[in-house]
């Protein structure tokens, strides 16, 4: 995290996404940003949210130990005045240590691992990421279904309730009956609180379901950053089996061979550590994000027993 | 009320509803009985229903004063066997002081009661009763409406998220690294959570909404006789406003005239009777319920909040 208040340009962090892209991509998942625009351009809203989500996917690079460190990225969060950002960006675009040359810069592991056992977890973990793929686009359609529920045809109907019984209570008031009042008070109070929690519902997908929805688009963004990750290492164990035959066909020397599998070492071992990086940051957003959402769903049903109960102190007549 | 249990069939209860009407429908509203049948005639659910509504309706003739201190009624609740309930029942349909003959035998009140009075009584009731006949049809609506969302629709999309909380639960699982159970436990619980929730909801309309929607059919049946009560009695002041004319023309006498409109005294003091019967009857009953409704609601958020508060706990990783 950096406490400098971030005033950048859109294409500021358009340029920055496109170098971490060329530079990473092949080894770390680096999402795209959130769409430039949709529509209402100009809307406060909008605004608002894009800026949430730039602020996320802020977040998610400051959290990467390589990403945050590279030069590229720390210029964009040092720099002081346009002639420094211009000079670092000229600098960074000349970086040719981009793509998979980035493994060439990883310190290899202490000790070798089998091309068999290399092959085995890029293959679990392709499995891993396609499935929680749709994990998590099953949970963004519940998701999205339930948010329309919940500002649609539910506060809507719970409108209508609280309408019903306050014309009931309405009607009953012009019965001239002495007395009516023991019923027309309490009736239009809880006719009221049906108005209010009506409210509460529309309200409540901003507090708890946009934040799980958010966090699982972003989810979403990652997980489809993998196959071409996946599909760089699987290329390369790939080329590194064929190895032996090449060597007995006399077309790269043993020397050669050694390298391509040396390096398929490296590879697995960055491999692995960002499996991890993932893995351990998944469990700590998805915990996060699930006692949020469960926190404020229990206060948002307390709130509505609890204007309920106190509707319900407005009558008086025994049982 | 009687101890007795009632063991009648339900053409017994037909034959009363009958003879109450023909004997007290001009004064006193006689709703009709449950259906005897809609589908499904055997269905345990059903009967079950009927037998409720047909105490209801038999908890309501008890609770009238004239109604249930009638000979057919009181012959009804305490016949011991055929014998007795053939007698009766012959001697009954042998009644002729029935529909407006019934005022006859009213006692006439202290004070007499102006036509003019009598006639804006009658119009304001009738106008209350039209008025609140449509307010429970609306509260009916809404709450058929809601019904139907509440044991359709939001069951079927809480079971959705809780279903996609637990595949994305099971998903991880699968992952392979160390320390996933601090998240695929308590996630798998919330999963279930939402589960219950759903069948919650599904399970709540026949805890409060039914016995608003009873006594709100109640009244619609109710509130359907009065506008035959309503046209005897602005029949018959209609007919007493003619009396000055009458007497000028020599079609009646004086004394005739002067009897016509004692009787609608005598009429009006009975209306007044019922209107204040239907209007404390009302207070109490819509107090009853509505109380009723709204404890159960609390008890229903309340409930879910516990829920949700217990699935809280799972989580462990700090936030």
């Amino acid at each position: 995290h950096t406490n400098r208040s971030v005033n950048h340009r859109y294409k500021h962090f358009d340029w920055l996404y496109e170098r971490l892209l060329i530079k990473f991509g092949s080894a770390i998942p680096i999402p795209s940003l959130p769409d430039k625009q949709v529509t209402g351009r100009f809307e406060e809203e909008f605004i608002k949210m894009r800026m949430e989500r730039l602020q996320g996917w802020m977040n998610r690079m400051c959290h990467h130990p390589v990403v945050s460190n590279s030069e590229v990225f720390q210029l964009f969060i040092t720099y002081r005045d346009e002639k420094e950002w211009k000079l670092g960006k000229r600098k960074t675009e000349k970086d040719d240590i981009v793509g998979v040359m980035v493994f060439s810069t990883v310190e290899p592991p202490a000790e070798d691992i089998g091309l068999l056992e290399a092959e085995q977890k890029v293959e679990l973990f392709s499995k891993f990421t396609k499935t929680m793929d749709d994990g998590v686009k099953e949970l963004l359609n519940v998701g999205q279904e339930h948010w329309k529920r919940c500002t649609g045809a539910l506060p809507k109907e719970y409108q209508k309730i609280g309408k019903a019984l306050q014309n009931l209570s309405q009607v009953f008031t012009t019965s001239g009956y002495e007395g009516e009042s023991i019923l027309t008070d309490p009736l239009t109070e809880a006719g009221k609180t049906y108005e209010e929690i009506a409210n509460l519902f529309a309200e409540q997908p901003k507090k708890d379901l946009q934040y799980l929805m958010e966090t699982n688009q972003e989810y979403k963004g990652l997980l489809g950053c993998f196959p071409d990750i996946i599909g760089v290492h699987k290329g390369a164990i790939e080329k590194a089996k064929e190895g032996d035959k090449l060597v007995a066909l006399n077309k790269v020397t043993a020397q050669e061979k050694n390298t391509m599998v040396n390096r398929i070492g490296t590879m697995s071992y960055t491999f692995q550590a960002e499996m991890n990086h993932f893995h351990s940051n998944r469990i700590y957003d998805y915990n996060t994000v699930m006692q949020h959402y469960l926190q404020q769903q229990v206060e948002f049903y307390e709130t509505i027993a609890g204007k309920l109960k106190q509707a319900l102190t407005h009558f008086t007549v025994q049982q």
